[in-house]
């Protein structure tokens, strides 16, 4: 792998910063760019990326295509990307020639389900009780050592729900993983959690650490349902919270926006779910609760600009539009609430076609 | 001129709005449009259009372009746009293609600082004193009768102080005529007002009307400098601004979003000095004080949405970044407000490049 690039200075204003990935948070980080008045060209291998239709240039093409991404690096300044299941090929490809944030090194951990709780456990964080599952007798083993019911879960490519499996028994832990196919997993001790929680977080290229306000997430079939800022946390608990991104941020020596999904157990303690190193679901709010949003934080990560206040000037609640949900456009418009539409062509069944933010004060 | 077609159905998402003109308005016009799931096509004559970066089409064209009006009203679900100089023509020729609004019926009179000011006066608002200039024995003449100094402006296509000229005698206004090249043009009296203000409401088709809670402006070289809100307005002044909106709305039977600008006179009065057709200066604040923004607020109306609210969750200030300041963006991005660039490409002495807006409680 060739020596990855490093922003020698700050992206100034007129510049211009790749995305790969064209979905919703690739097109909110792409408004959030404008405006600070930089361009972004966005690469997505879906022919009619929403995010194409905000984004001043845009590359359709596959994430393995390198004539297309060389092209795209050379037509960018800093490059980023909205989703983690990008390819490590593309990423070293592009950093290589630009600088890409988060780097390869911070985006590995977070990639791989075992790693990433074993990150968690070596900066003395809890997680649920987990066990690597290499084979079917892996499987049944680690359900013996955990014993008692849980979830298997594929090590790389899960998200809302995809690649997880309930199990109550051995024989459950067996089956599960020839139902991923013999895909490197775990297993992972159910958590009996008092409700879950985030924490939206980001580190620039000097060090410097903003987190915004933890919020009370509640899923709904594996996909977010709601997010609440302030949520059940104690003041306590969200300090804990912000250091505990702060400890993995410091870690990953990670450059952008990330996001921490954390179960609050019954006795209160935080434990470390999963690591996302991007903009996430839970952080929308930040759209109208905060003067920085999420996304405009995360381009001056990227950018190599100061980071902007993650301060809260209202509590906020941010109810996520789902599948058919959006066709109710005109009844989602007058609710008072700020309405985000993805600019999705097409309403497909557990899509997220939008969001609804409330503020509650202020 | 043929019939100007009407918008029968609200424009679903996914639908296409289109905004004539291409600068900072049109581009967060398009901004605001794209997170309610609309796709924008910006028409402009200047080729490195700052809103070009942020639409999902756009035409470079000049205004008098048929074939290439044409093809763009095709293209388009309805039609807005950014400022009121564009000419007649244009407006009409696409209105008998495609919605466009505010149309030009309401437009015309804001288009002409007497027939606006007649109006005002029409409805029974106050104005600073004024006379018609058409020549420049009418010059001296005008000024006989206001019997004190005064600004001779262009009855049309001024902004920013363009096309106007403080006048002390009746040589003066001969003299600013001359200057204008015998453009039609009003004498006006200098009005000694404690401060300046404005109302930024909405009125939908249905004839539904909001009003923003009114700035104090500060203006600086003819050019707005800063907004305040809460200014200094009184609640009852307050009121009376949203009032003498309402007013004007309903008489140019308005759809979209203007701005009625004021002189709060040192006895309390508020005088109507001009009327903009369109989302102002003196509103950004509303894209970090409200849940609805002047710009989304607009795209509502002129897609047939409902409006959205038009409260504002917190106190704020909003300063222009105008020419070299900009130069300092790593500064301005350092302040903690909200900083918007615009995207031009050129710094220009008076090119507004900018703005940052601040929220003072919340």
């Amino acid at each position: 792998m060739s020596e990855a690039k490093r922003l020698a200075t700050p992206v100034a204003p007129g510049g211009r910063i790749g995305i790969l990935g064209g979905g919703q948070l690739g097109r909110m980080l792409a408004l959030a760019a404008a405006r600070l008045g930089l361009k972004t060209h966005i690469y997505s291998d879906e022919r009619d990326a929403p995010a194409f239709q905000v984004a001043a240039e845009h590359t359709h093409g596959a994430y393995n295509d390198e004539a297309a991404l060389a092209k795209f690096a050379a037509a960018c300044d800093a490059i980023t990307f909205e989703f983690e299941n990008i390819p490590e090929t593309a990423v070293s490809f592009l950093a290589a020639r630009k600088p890409v944030n988060p780097n390869a090194r911070a985006l590995a951990p977070t990639q791989d389900r075992f790693a990433e709780k074993s990150l968690a456990i070596s900066l003395g964080l809890k997680t649920a009780p987990f066990f690597a599952v290499n084979s079917a007798d892996d499987a049944a083993e680690a359900f013996a050592r955990l014993g008692r019911h849980g979830v298997m879960k594929t090590r790389r490519f899960g998200y809302d729900g995809k690649g997880q499996a309930k199990v109550a028994s051995a024989e459950d832990a067996s089956r599960a993983f020839l139902a991923f196919k013999y895909a490197p997993s775990i297993l992972e001790g159910f958590v009996d959690f008092a409700f879950e929680a985030s924490v939206i977080a980001a580190r620039a290229g000097d060090g410097t650490f903003a987190a915004y306000d933890p919020p009370e997430n509640f899923h709904e079939h594996h996909i977010l349902r709601r997010s609440t800022v302030p949520g059940r946390l104690s003041a306590a608990q969200i300090d804990e919270a912000k250091s505990i991104a702060k400890k993995i941020g410091d870690a990953l020596d990670y450059i952008g926006v990330f996001c921490v999904e954390l179960f609050v157990t019954k006795s209160g303690e935080l434990l470390v779910n999963e690591i996302a190193p991007r903009v996430h679901n839970s952080g929308h709010w930040t759209l109208e609760a905060c003067l920085t949003s999420q996304f405009e934080q995360h381009i001056r990560a990227v950018a190599g600009w100061p980071l902007g206040s993650t301060k809260r000037h209202s509590d906020a609640v941010m109810e996520n539009i789902i599948g058919e949900e959006a066709a109710d456009w005109r009844t989602l418009a007058a609710t008072g609430g700020a309405l985000h539409l993805y600019g999705k062509s097409e309403i497909r069944p557990g899509r997220k076609m939008g969001h609804i933010t409330w503020l509650k004060s202020g």
